[in-house]
């Protein structure tokens, strides 16, 4: 009698090739696929609410597996917390119904990018922030952020590449915040239900351009009206973003 | 004509040997001082305001070095930053009086040491924090670290191995703060006239056996009287240490 586990994980992602299983590359995937299965003799398929990209990191990434044979969940846990690289953190370990599917149940997931906006990047910062090197008016970067809430077609922020049958998402929250104890640091963060391939990252770098002067505030509603890749910026680097969590409807909440 | 330059610098102690030249390990200052030949061709000595163990950070050590030719401080500090490893940066860079000795003019530091006393320590947090596994009373520790504020000998609290002419030190001021932002993490931050070898470490792991019961709070003041090493706790590890600052008099004010 197997049974279904979901677990809550945070990565610092610096030296992974991302979440998914690579030939060439370890994974984020890979190194829990094989502790587990070192740990517990059995071979499990982890299945994630997403991939993230080579450099991007979690603090609550969800995946699931199966297992033959049941393991209490803190002792799965414990297990794993003991014999994982410390990038990889094992935050909860539940027992979930064999029809839970880590993706098509999402509801919300929260991305946030962080920006360091100053003369020197102190050493701390330099695996989770992307320094900005141009003077930025985060005032208008600020008010830019809110345009990209709601339903929206963000086919002009995203790469090809992905199967989406679909390129309308809703973001449900968008923010752009300093932190109060460094105000050079500043954080974008978007809850929404679903992100397009890199569509964080180029909602970022289209706001720093905003923000730089580089492009018009105007030009997040023509993207969204034409789907024209070459109004948003490029794709921002992967080290400033982070999956913030992802939100399941109440009776699968993890 | 030569010219004394005095830098403030950052660093990721992690991956370096400490602060002091070694022979078979790389050192921060090897680091910097090949950096600084390289780029201007003059063999260079760095002087710090003392050394820092291995793995353990800054956010502000002073070091100075003589240029036989000068170079503009500006200038200098982008050529460092741009030549240094990212867990290396310049902060300031200035032209300092031939007389200027980081060590000997220092009139204050300050060190902050970084625990986490929760579950599961985010990977974020594992270079530049120690995770305390007991369940620690924060409140005494609060108590207990105020008693270290003072003049005192600090003869218990410090390993042998140096060659300081003695023992006492003041410490001007101590505190112990929880994170705002995730109170699990807990900052003890000391500020004084000098520190002994290892003496924020053992202070430090001497506090937080305090706080879990294994040692009274009556035990500092016993140690201070009685320069008993054993009545403090072990040396605890370097990656929670960070030399925040060092002070020195208004004139010589970097």
């Amino acid at each position: 009698m197997s049974c279904r586990i979901a677990l809550v994980i945070a990565y610092d992602g610096t030296e992974y090739a991302g979440w998914q299983r690579q030939t060439n590359a370890l994974s984020i995937q890979q190194v829990l696929e094989e502790t587990i299965e070192r740990l517990f003799h059995e071979t499990v398929h982890l299945t994630a609410s997403g991939r993230t990209d080579a450099g991007v990191h979690a603090e609550g990434q969800v995946a699931a597996f199966d297992l033959q044979h049941p393991v209490p969940e803190q002792r799965l846990m414990a297990a794993l917390n003991a014999n994982l690289p410390s990038a990889i953190r094992v935050l909860q370990c539940r027992q979930v119904p064999d029809s839970f599917q880590p993706r098509y149940d999402a509801k919300k997931k929260t991305y946030r990018y962080t920006v360091f906006n100053g003369e020197v990047m102190p050493p701390a910062y330099r695996f989770t922030t992307v320094r900005e090197y141009r003077q930025i008016d985060w005032d208008l970067v600020e008010r830019a952020v809110h345009l990209f809430e709601g339903e929206h077609d963000f086919a002009a922020f995203h790469s090809t590449g992905s199967a989406d049958r679909t390129t309308v998402r809703t973001i449900y929250q968008a923010s752009c915040c300093a932190d109060p104890a460094d105000p050079r640091l500043h954080r974008i963060e978007l809850t929404g239900n679903g992100f397009l391939y890199n569509m964080v990252r180029i909602i970022v770098s289209t706001l720093l351009d905003i923000g730089a002067g580089k492009r018009q505030i105007s030009v997040i509603e023509e993207a969204f009206r034409t789907g024209d890749r070459s109004l948003a910026g490029p794709t921002a680097p992967p080290q400033g973003l982070t999956l913030v969590s992802v939100i399941y409807p109440q009776e699968k909440t993890l």
